[in-house]
């Protein structure tokens, strides 16, 4: 999905002058964004990296430092004549992200520091079907703070928070509109879990978004991807070219109501034949009996999986066909570089991929189909909350004068 | 598919320093995109427009002037005070685009001014299906020569062209790596092509991408939407925040080969109930009896479903079915503002429209779907040639300095 600088992409008039205060603004994320990139680094080459003269580079170390963003480490680079230098990396007791997580059985945070490394991780059981958001974003609130105190012991400051959540969240608010396996709608996220916690920015995001997120900083499946994941429903995010592909109101990515066999299954939704009836958790545990195991479901099939219990293994291979012939569809769409089977999915990827690899090989016939575009996650279940704290963290790499206007805008109001 | 400016959308990191000269190009497009957008309009509109000072936007519009792209009228803006002065708009004698167009059926050129005024077309029957690429592109050629002097004697001058060609192309080429429909493989069209209209720039891009930038350009279908055309095979193109969405190989829109009943009809392709077996132009006319047409087969078909013969409406019917399946997929998927109805859909659109509204209605239910989201192009089967044409005229709109750049190599040569 990368679009080539050839003529006839499209059109997307430019939106306001070019500026100074604007280049500079861009020239402070290009350095930190090198600095990222390559780790340990002299001043000299980052001005090679980024094609800044070493003057203006090392004035923009000098701002980044000053902002605690980058160290600086007094160590003289070895094999090199002339006077020792110093090298400059990311500080990894400074700026930090938190990232939170509204499962349907569980509550989870972690923080990660600039380097994207998590640095504390939390994940308390928690039945949360149908119960009163209130009550859960009150218990999220206390997660969040244990997280926080973590945080701090560590010399980290977190400056910011995102939610994962496993529904609909729209692109103009932050709103939960609607969550069907935690029996919400319209619910004030960011608002309520805000008053609970002063001082700490908080948005709110599909889960499934921040599982591909996650994935993306990772850098293995590159930034042209379909992520598949599954919770208690389906999520599959597109990520073009490192972008997320958000849809017009916020709401891409719903591959759980794909219409796999159009004739098939009824679903809640209305429908006939949605994905969700053959490859969502409750679905498949339907299929093979086990619609009443309590606890961690997921476990459960991946037991009896395991265990080669025969009617496991079937609903997990009519699960995988399903899936892969939705995705066959995603493919021969949007042509990702990889397919990311992601979440609970990736537990049970040893179980899903032969039906996958059938349908996908079997209906991308035109570019064709290679086998090693089906990458599992290795964040697995864990992705959604990384990538909650690493948007965070993302988000000052990518605009470190964002930081700064914030920090000015609090010392204002105090 | 808006990207709104909030934490989380991903990561991409700059990729050079921002500079003056980056700046002036950047200012250069941002005062010829605000003359296109906006019509004739002063010096002071124009830095009003933009957010420039009076001096840079009067020193920009006489740069615009000089290469040809803004013209001056001698106008006095009536109901103001002070001294008259004049307006500029785009120059309708300057630069333009030529796109051409082949068809399995025909052969088609135009020229849009800067202003995307079609200023000439040309549209000629040709029986291109399983014939020699060289006889066809050597017509083509005497084609573009045709509507290149009917451009010069208007004044015009065309700075490149682009063909639109029902197959796949490659996003790093500009071969036509796979045309099922004209029987090509690795067809080097742009080269051989070069060759027969020295000094003009010539590229090439799949018909279905070139309808979707067509109807972006003229803004009523807004700039997030999935256009579905047909001529001999099924072409879709997603727009994602107005640009075209591509895929890593330059392959996305292959919604032909989306399955529609994964155990229906078999597919030349080697899959099974690809949507092309049900709603493509060859399907129709075999599920009704008219596989033999000659001619202008969907003129065959409209006026059949005009007279409603059982058959064809049937087969419509049943073609539109097909689509709204497949297309509440994609609406699920990357939930588009409107889907688009182009090239011989749209004509047919009449017997095709109800039975694509009762499966979007039926399957896109969480948003839920809005019938008033799918729209019938006004462009037609004319789409892809325009499209292609337009994209010529959007590149130096978008950046004029590119124009300048190609001038002062052409001079250096001579």
């Amino acid at each position: 999905m990368t679009a080539p600088a050839r003529n006839g992409n499209g059109y997307r008039p430019a939106e306001g002058p070019a500026s100074q205060q604007g280049m500079r603004r861009a020239n402070l994320a290009l350095v930190l964004g090198a600095v990222a990139r390559l780790g340990a680094t002299s001043r000299a080459q980052l001005a090679e990296a980024t094609g800044l003269t070493r003057a203006a580079a090392g004035s923009l170390v000098s701002e980044l430092i000053d902002a605690g963003l980058v160290q600086e480490h007094g160590v003289t680079l070895e094999g090199r004549v002339g006077r020792p230098s110093t090298v400059v990396s990311l500080n990894n007791r400074g700026p930090a992200g938190l990232g939170l997580e509204i499962g349907v059985e569980h509550l989870g945070a972690c923080v990660i520091d600039l380097s994207a490394e998590v640095r504390t991780r939390i994940r308390v059981p928690a039945a949360n079907r149908e119960r009163d958001p209130r009550a859960v974003i009150e218990q999220l609130a206390r997660v969040a703070n244990s997280a926080l105190a973590q945080a701090h012991e560590l010399g980290l400051d977190p400056v910011g928070a995102v939610v994962a959540v496993p529904g609909l969240v729209g692109a103009a608010s932050d709103t939960v509109l609607h969550a069907p396996n935690l029996g919400w709608h319209d619910v004030d996220l960011t608002g309520q879990l805000s008053s609970l916690l002063p001082g700490l920015p908080v948005e709110v995001e599909n889960e499934a978004n921040l599982g591909a997120l996650a994935e993306l900083r990772r850098g293995e499946v590159g930034r042209d991807f379909v992520h598949v994941s599954a919770e208690a429903g389906i999520g599959a995010a597109l990520v073009v070219d490192g972008l997320l592909l958000r849809g017009r109101r916020g709401f891409a990515g719903e591959l759980g109501h794909m219409p796999v066999y159009p004739d098939g299954l009824p679903c809640p939704c209305g429908s006939h034949g949605c994905l969700e009836q053959y490859a969502g958790e409750e679905a498949v545990l339907r299929n093979c009996g086990f619609q009443d195991a309590a606890g961690d479901r997921v476990a459960v099939l991946v037991d009896q999986a395991h265990a080669a219990h025969p009617a496991v293994r079937r609903a997990l291979e009519q699960a995988g066909r399903a899936l892969g012939i939705a995705l066959a569809g995603v493919v021969n769409l949007v042509d990702p570089e990889t397919v990311v089977l992601g979440g609970a999915y990736a537990d049970l990827a040893g179980w899903l991929t032969p039906g996958m690899q059938t349908e996908l090989g079997a209906r991308v016939r035109i570019r064709p189909w290679e086998p090693a575009g089906l990458v599992v996650s290795g964040l697995r279940r864990e992705g959604p909350v990384i990538g909650a704290a690493t948007s965070v963290v993302q988000r000052v790499i990518t605009d470190p004068a964002y930081l700064q206007e914030r920090r000015e805008r609090r010392e204002q109001r105090v």
